[in-house]
């Protein structure tokens, strides 16, 4: 097949956008541009839309054909209308927005618009770490704690758009700290990469809450304690989730990736640990195979 | 269509059978036997085959035509191949039993084989409650909690069968009581009728532990207690599940809908509370539309 879509990427500091072809695989080159994200929603549509027009012209089919459609994952929930039902407060104004209906006028192409954890998890089904499951929990952990669910191989989306949201379990330790969903005692409260070095810049006495690389990087006793914490809590939330949906696989990827494979093996330990019935005690725990790119090229695999 | 099917309900205590219809419709009576657990698994695979050829016998279609094949709910989890992957102690020797192929050579039929709050939940995902849905959780909490997870219509099984498994999410409360499974303070610890029961004679000083029904016409506050109690634990592993799946209803089943429509109200009202996000906390909890015939009718469609 010849047929390409644009792959858009909204997240709070930048926008990314590829030409993708029906496989998945790139078609051009990945664009990117900060998100004008201060400047409110519909800035942050006309730079989308601009970077999709860019990356179309940038990007070719086998048969110099234009792209069919354009798939747009982005931070927030998404109705199945293309609307944003729930936003943080990396994109202000954002709930409410329209996005499927501006990209549509602003491109002349038909646009689907997605969460950005459902995208990337889609692209990880189709062609990564879950590509040969059935049913699937894909976890990203960065600035935030997303989560998707497929289910015989398909994303879903729930009522909302917000299924598959595991950084809003309870997590396991109870301490009051605050959740970015202005709830307390998240799993996101403890192992998004903010919580982490908050928790060890107050443990270690810090005056400033240091970037995630430099809690990885710490010889300090706090800084294992509270990647091991975050670990702990990770890994009981995907126990918990895994307990419910009994998955073929729990795919990890995002910003906590970074921490490195001891990280990696802490969660898959805690996982096993706090599963309750033997299956999914044993379900594997895969790092992400996408990169960058994730997001993108998921959103333009749900566009066609 | 006129096609029929036969529905088996294998229980700890009781089979039941049916002749289906092809829209969930019964064709005849619903009889009953006990199970023969005690007897080990061949007995009880015998005594099912029976019940079901009777069953068959007793109904019909429009035309007379003998039933096309055969759907099995039982106890414990089940392997996509009809092999038993997992049970309780209501079944001895149930574990490892291949109830496909034993049935299918007895009947002469096709048999396919679910565990039974799976076939219930398609009950109630096909003609039920939850009739409407595109995704939902079903959960039955009566000697044990079961649940199934219904996505896009359709039932979720699980890598290991285990799918849906609410009452072995962690309770909110940690008192270390056991659970059914061997772990502890799992939600079935505190929401399953004998552990609503256990509480209560432990809080009164009861010699023996009495039924549900007895706890329910208690005029005791030990009785209150441990029924709120239940109530809040229930209501929060749901209010977990629906964050993580964010569905369009979550119905209630089982024995514990014994306790009446105060009990659902408080089970209602523990999720809202629960839940960390604005949409699931708002999914409306609904009481399962099937009664007895649930699990049989279920296995039945599963059938065809």
């Amino acid at each position: 097949m010849t047929t390409t879509t644009i792959g858009v990427d909204i997240g709070g500091t930048k926008i990314a956008a590829a030409l993708v072809g029906a496989g998945g695989e790139l078609r051009g080159p990945v664009l990117r541009a900060p998100t004008p994200a201060a400047e409110g929603p519909v800035a942050v549509l006309h730079a989308a839309a601009d970077l999709a027009r860019r990356a179309a012209a940038a990007g070719r089919d086998d048969r110099g054909e234009a792209p069919v459609a354009c798939g747009v994952g982005t931070a927030g929930a998404v109705d199945a209308d293309g609307r944003i039902t729930h936003a943080t407060g990396s994109l202000p104004g954002w709930r409410g927005t329209d996005v499927r209906t501006a990209l549509e006028a602003a491109l002349g192409l038909p646009v689907t618009v997605h969460n950005d954890v459902h995208a990337m998890a889609v692209a990880e089904a189709r062609r990564g770490a879950a590509a040969t499951a059935r049913d699937a929990l894909v976890v990203a952990a960065g600035t935030g704690i997303g989560g998707a669910v497929i289910t015989s191989g398909a994303l879903v989306r729930g009522r909302h758009g917000l299924a598959g949201s595991i950084g809003h379990l309870p997590a396991t330790v109870r301490t009051g700290r605050p959740c970015g969903c202005g709830g307390t005692d998240h799993v996101e409260s403890y192992a998004a990469g903010p919580a982490i070095a908050a928790l060890y810049a107050q443990r270690a006495g810090l005056a400033a809450v240091p970037a995630l690389e430099e809690v990885a990087a710490a010889d300090r006793p706090e800084a294992s304690e509270a990647i091991a914490l975050a670990a702990r809590v990770l890994g009981a939330g995907l126990a918990a989730a895994a307990t419910l949906l009994d998955p073929d696989v729990v795919v990890l990827g995002g910003g906590v990736l970074g921490l490195g494979e001891p990280f990696v093996a802490a969660v898959a330990e805690a996982m096993r640990a706090a599963a309750a019935l033997p299956g999914p005690a044993g379900v594997p725990l895969r790092v992400a195979a996408f990169g960058p790119a994730a997001v993108l090229t998921g959103a333009a695999l749900l566009a066609t």
